[in-house]
């Protein structure tokens, strides 16, 4: 039965309660959670939307409101990521374990270099089935343990529970960001370059396949744009690049415009590939076109007025939708 | 093939690399990762192994190496749990899904309360089939947001995505608590009281029927016997009261008598239910028997030296073990 207790008539007006989750897709059922949980109190700097939430800790409280934004305040980063069977990842003979670890682990350290933080703990939920291998499980654990030492990151505790059929893997990171350095996607200007760190529409090439994936972390590239102060927002691409500006667009009220003869494709990656793909894990950012050569990046467009919207090279080719988990 | 490489000899001693997860055991599993998560920045108070990790927040660090313990010096508390379908609740008609949601909160507040701690911030892992309905999606949501307004805790993040077959939630939780009330499993000390705060056996007499489950929260009852100075050791009941126990034992390395008759059971429960059942989310806590009237708890036993071991009124009574997430 339809019932809008507690829903605000905005959100009604676009939403259907016999709906389920593919009809209503990924970003729509974000923007349901979102209402939902839309309590925040004070020390939530960012909640539901970035790559990243973002708080102040406890000790930070009293002097934050006092003092300016320096390098010295730190805000505490919050992502977490999840990868399931079937889904993410399908099971095989011979299936690499630890790429499946190492790659539970660098969705989330993207997430917080896509903040321009620097990742510090992460907490990991494992539900497997009863007959699953502990050898599996333990080159799971490698492949998590050895990129976390690479990034001094403590893996501090976790939940491990039986699950029927198949393997999932939650992993919660946290990291800190020194408030004067925080990179958000809101924050694009007209005018602002928009930049990429690497090439596109290989993993869409290769439909996911772990065995090939090689996830690259923008982490010291999200430090040094973070850092230089000519960055005016940044993302990460794992939802596809065309997606990515997208949020950066709609979370800094701006419209795009990608030149899609500029975008580094991965071999053998076709346009669409490249432009809806995901999965990359590239930072996409924007600001001064200067910020490129510092950091090894490339432009690929300019972000333009909200009323132009989002398009390939002429305002007529607007962009279609990135990819929805749920469609 | 057997591989010990990066294994302690102690762990290949216990440890057979073609054992599943089902005769490995949960905590032969947790071990096992312990083991494989061994690095720790300096910044951790406790890693793998208590109710919460805790952590040192950034802006703290440079205080807390000169300061002594002061109940204004907090500490950040990490924890996570997963609620699988068909292992932890079953899907049927008119389900509980705001119950649901309520109790997969619950859980991760419980163990902030077992540290003596306030919980803040939760993210929330959502892993649900595309034919999931949006109107059942809510419900669980509303049955978290109603708990966590209630609890002032902000719901700042999450991830959504699409299973094959079942829902899956896994919460993580931040909390905090003043370095100088932090209570953790270690601690008990020979001749201390162990004192529960509710009754037992509940939730195994209704083999965890979601419906009529309700988590009792022992938040208030946590901060004041934290507070209190007069307790040495505390955990939350959640595997049972028996392994809680055990599990207080091995962490203070010291044995418990515990006094069956004097184990406060829920209505029509067995003495085996009440000892081995768990899900009932109540403190266990060890300390100063005069604490039990101050909070309103109930002493259930002493603890006694590690060689007497852990036994049921008379020491020829040896306990055995408690529930196993994977046997």
């Amino acid at each position: 039965m339809p019932n809008g207790r507690g829903l605000t008539p905005a959100l009604c007006l676009c939403y259907n309660f016999s709906m389920n989750l593919s009809s209503l897709g990924e970003f729509g059922l974000i923007d349901l959670l979102k209402k939902e949980f839309s309590f925040k109190n004070k020390d939530v700097v960012l909640g539901i939307g970035d790559d990243c939430a973002v708080v102040r800790t406890p000790n930070l409280k009293p002097q934050i409101s006092k003092q300016p934004k320096t390098a010295k305040s730190k805000l505490l980063l919050i992502t977490t990521d999840t990868l399931v069977e079937n889904v993410h990842f399908k099971l095989a003979k011979n299936f690499p374990f630890e790429k499946l670890g190492e790659k539970a682990l660098a969705v989330n350290i993207s997430d917080i270099a896509a903040m321009g933080g620097i990742p510090t703990y992460a907490v990991i939920s494992l539900a497997a089935p009863v007959n699953f291998k502990a050898e599996e499980l333990l080159k799971l654990a490698k492949g998590i343990s050895s990129l976390a030492k690479k990034h001094k990151i403590s893996i501090v505790g976790g939940d491990t529970v039986r699950s029927t059929k198949e393997l999932m893997i939650t992993i919660t990171m946290l990291g800190e960001v020194e408030e004067k350095y925080m990179l958000t996607r809101s924050g694009a200007k007209v005018g602002d370059a928009i930049m990429v760190t690497g090439k596109f529409g290989g993993p869409a090439k290769t439909k996911f396949d772990i065995r090939n994936s090689k996830v690259e972390i923008r982490l010291k590239e999200g430090r040094a744009i973070a850092k230089s102060g000519q960055a005016t927002a940044m993302i990460d691409s794992s939802d596809g690049l065309v997606r990515s500006i997208q949020e950066i667009c709609k979370a800094s009220s701006v419209g795009a415009r990608i030149e899609t003869s500029r975008i580094p494709k991965a071999k053998g990656a076709s346009l669409k590939q490249a432009l809806y793909g995901g999965e990359e894990y590239e930072l996409v950012f924007t600001g001064s076109p200067k910020l490129a050569k510092k950091v090894g990046a490339i432009v690929i467009g300019e972000i333009v007025t909200k009323e132009k919207g989002i398009f390939l090279d002429e305002q007529s080719n607007q962009v279609s939708e990135g990819f929805d988990h749920f469609k």
